[in-house]
């Protein structure tokens, strides 16, 4: 019996479905890494656990896996969250101690959210989703009379507050522009962020020299609601913010007081509480753009999170690192504070 | 006296002015070339030509220049509309005859209509526009339900009609984004087309072809309304379409009827007429999206223009080549049909 | 009749052939463009001339055409040297006044020429060729020992003299390596260098801030070894210069001083005298690289000069501009004083 | 006591000295880590050890660190090889259970060795050694008659031995060639190796349809000598070797012998022997390009290497994963078997 088909996969994909996530194509190809076991009904319970996922070598799905669980899994080495999160159901302590790879899919939503992010800026910055509602109105105004308070992103200064894996994933879609980029990111140091065409900055350089703003850092423990009145205070009159990682980075009122004012403009993806409540000010407010977490939820972005798995399964099936998925890394798996999301 | 100071200029913006175009450093620079005789104050009468612009070298602004007056303009060696186009007013065949120069500055406004373009498409791609409305309209879907619509514009099937200037421009915005381009340009060869890393393709090909068009054929006396309700009919359903050339090449009621059945969306930033009447129905079309003739009228692509008529205009004092702005050539000029614009 | 097939075409390609130039299939092209009058054999004469050539809208070759023959070339539209220079057998003043294009295919060499100039570089930077030539002698050193007149290309000061066509197809192969590249060239406007990423510079600056120099200038009647031991003298210590467009505009005994004595290194394809004699110093001269004219000159090049050809003759018999081949321009052509070469 | 300051790091980089990878300013930077302890001096014995690494947080050097070592090293975080490789001489499976990062300076050589790759790839393709060769020895030819072998890496068929660190940084120099790209890797899978612009091959795919060859397979205890008679006999005729990771993945002998019967050319950077003997035939072997090892021993990427440590160090020290340096991993570590160089 060939070694690579005597591994066995424990496949949970909770709240997806199979279907959603691997074509036929790759579920046959994950087939051929080896036995599957699929579990798509209800939670996994310690029943099942034992039953099917105790002695997986490869499990797929955010289930709960505290040491208790783990210390059975003898033959376990990978751990694939379909989510795109890492969350904390997991012993990461045991797993990295014991050589259990943990990954999740997120790269795959790095290409659509560059992508509605640059669409975002390029909006903001000439006014697209304003002209089209003066239309509607009849109040637009043409020419050089609608450009008033346009400007361009060519050769803009432009800032980064993060610059991990959806940053760098904006910056070959900005190249084309010649910005001048600048990027805060506490987690990088100056010699990667330079090799990346960027210029290290602090915080406080980045909010007053850009005209526009991506906020792409991820919610962490240590950085909740960080860009609040003192930050959006500031930014040049007229900035531009893109707000494409997790709401709970920026203080949501603050933001609005200064887009209504007219301060600052800015266009999210996101938001505290999702749905928005129907009489939040937010839909009210002049100078926003409001997307609702559209940026990375595409269909083609979830069918892709199967052909990472199944690739990066077949690298560790072979005893190859894996390369595809995002790897938890000791130092900072403890310090994301995404929530679980239903299903995005 | 130097002989670069000897050139003398007559420069008559109208409808702008010369403010408008030049800065403070470019006029300076224009000084430099020769003497500069303005006029702003209404039109050049056979009196004001013949008193400061019958012994220019240099004439910039679209003034009138028939024969009659080409024939007494012994010194002049090139003439710059400031304002985009070539207009049927000069006598072109005389200025072949006679090694005048006749140049336009379009290309200042190659690159915010390019931005604009990219811009537009995302958006139509991706649901921006649309979703912030849904958002003030308080029916807005979230995530995967908010995107049942989309497509990413990554190694999308894209179609270009017409490949000139501004059509080249918008290619280095779409390179990082890995799309198959198809493009139809009759005026091109294919050799020249491939070499800018696109397939020839017939305009049916790229109809049908392509899920994203963007119209950039200028308007010549030979394509007025060739994309009519033939042609949107050959396009996939769902196809998106971004027009910032001339309006005058599509049947635009056919754009919106399509539109308005859901088998297109189209993104437009030039109207049959403008401003656009306030009971026009495509103020109330849905799948579109309106921008007020805004993708080019930026004030800092105004005021390129100046930069571009001096450059060339010390090229061709110092006895070289103008080669920034736009030169007419004696096989396409006369088929240029673009209305004179009021101010753009 | 149809007007496309009523052009008439005389093909006289010499010194090159027919097969040269154009494969089966452009030949074709080109007979669908018009009937083509083929002359192979010895010089143009007056008879041949009248007989093949006075009615031809099209003339491929570089025959003399001074004003006495073009008066009787009532119908002919366009000229193609197709051996990549302008010379000075043509009227070219008549050519302008009575519209007639005059083109050369310069552009096919452009890009293998580019090619081999960044092969140069590399080389004369990192030492290959010298380390072969150790090898065979039995000298070599190793390791970092090898390097210690090395440099990298890598974010380096480089410097081009003259920035057309060749400097221009150079340009995309240096991006990747991030170089600060100042360019001088008189004929071209600041605006035009920086839009191609380069900074404008006075001939000492490039001379004195490059570590890396490429010399792309063509020869004109004003710049006959413009650079010789007072320009050596100013470059750096170790600086390298990659001479790739004309001899003409070198000292070339100035620069074999500088490079006996360890001052600059050099690599060239073109000499003052082809073939070099064969007792010429340049062959025993250190730090130096020499290639025999091999630039431009591949198969590949030659067999595209008839695809440029027959797609610039197709736009021209359809009243389009033509748009591959390179135009005389004219302000420049008189100054152009290429030798007319045997064969390239 | 500010936490970053109890770090103490152990600084051996025998064979280099401190000087050789720091500067003045990086090492400053290091000391403001922790406390630098440095050992220059000789082997690492058991005293040195006990007494000054044995308790420090971070060793940077190729020291031996069996898990005798190990084991008292109860404050170790990370261990820096400045040499470029992993070497056997360190229990990895005890630094990965125990959260040890093990990382080398491998990246530093990266653009460099890229560079002199695509520089020795030109040559090969463009005949410039040899040229020079013939002009020394007075048997040049010139133009076409000098490119009779030649041929251009615009649009060609390119292949890939090997896609890792090396085979990355070659990619982006390539890019404005518009090559076709096929690579072999077995340890990638294809999605990895398709979003780097390339098509995944067999071993036999690439050998046999590739003109040019790029061999950059590190060297593993699976792939000695895996190119060899067989796998040359594949290639096309006239196809172009570039061998720059290790000579131990070829069999030389046999890469000899195809040059000299004219089937393949090749140019290396590295030998079965260093020196090579004085006598091997290689030194007198045609269609070859011989260089010493010299590809990545560049003094200024020596002195990055400095810069690439103290910047992981300072992440480290800051409780954040390493972002510059490779890092180890679990399942490749063992393959590799580079030897200990004395020096590069």
């Amino acid at each position: 019996m060939p070694r690579t088909m005597s591994k066995y996969i424990f496949l949970a994909p909770a709240p997806r479905l199979v279907s959603d996530i691997f074509s036929e194509a790759d579920l046959l190809r994950l087939r051929a890494v080896g036995d599957v076991v699929i579990h798509e009904d209800g939670p996994v319970t310690e029943t099942i656990f034992e039953d099917k996922a105790a002695q997986a070598e490869i499990i797929i799905g955010q289930i709960d896996l505290p040491e208790s669980r783990l210390k059975r899994a003898t033959s376990l080495r990978a751990v694939f969250n379909v989510e795109g999160n890492f969350i904390p159901n997991i012993d990461y302590t045991y797993c990295f101690r014991h050589s259990i790879r943990v990954l999740n899919i997120s790269p795959v939503f790095a290409e659509p959210v560059a992508e509605a992010a640059l669409g975002m800026a390029i909006d903001l910055a000439r006014g697209i989703t304003r002209s089209d509602r003066h239309f509607r109105q009849g109040t637009e105004q043409y020419g050089l009379s609608a450009n008033t308070e346009a400007f361009s992103l060519f050769r803009q200064e432009v800032g980064f507050i993060g610059l991990g894996d959806l940053g760098r994933a904006i910056l070959p879609l900005l190249r084309p522009f010649g910005c001048r980029i600048r990027a805060y990111d506490p987690w990088l140091p100056a010699e990667y962020i330079q090799a990346l065409g960027c210029e290290t900055a602090s915080l406080d350089d980045v909010l007053q020299r850009s005209r526009l703003i991506f906020v792409v850092a991820g919610a962490t423990s240590q950085n909740q609601g960080f860009l609040g009145a003192e930050q959006f205070s500031l930014m040049q009159q007229g900035a531009a913010v893109v707000l494409v990682s997790r709401a709970a980075v920026v203080d949501f009122e603050a933001m609005l007081d200064f887009a209504a004012k007219g301060h600052i403009r800015f266009a999210t993806d996101v938001f505290p509480q999702e749905p928005l409540p129907g009489s939040h000010r937010a839909r009210h407010t002049d100078n926003s753009i409001l997307c609702a977490h559209q940026a990375g939820a595409m269909e083609t972005a979830i069918k892709r999170i199967g052909k990472l798995v199944v690739a990066d399964a077949e690298l560790i099936a072979r005893g190859l690192p894996p390369i595809l998925c995002k790897l938890a890394q000791p130092e900072t798996v403890a310090l994301f504070r995404s929530k679980p999301i239903s299903k995005t």
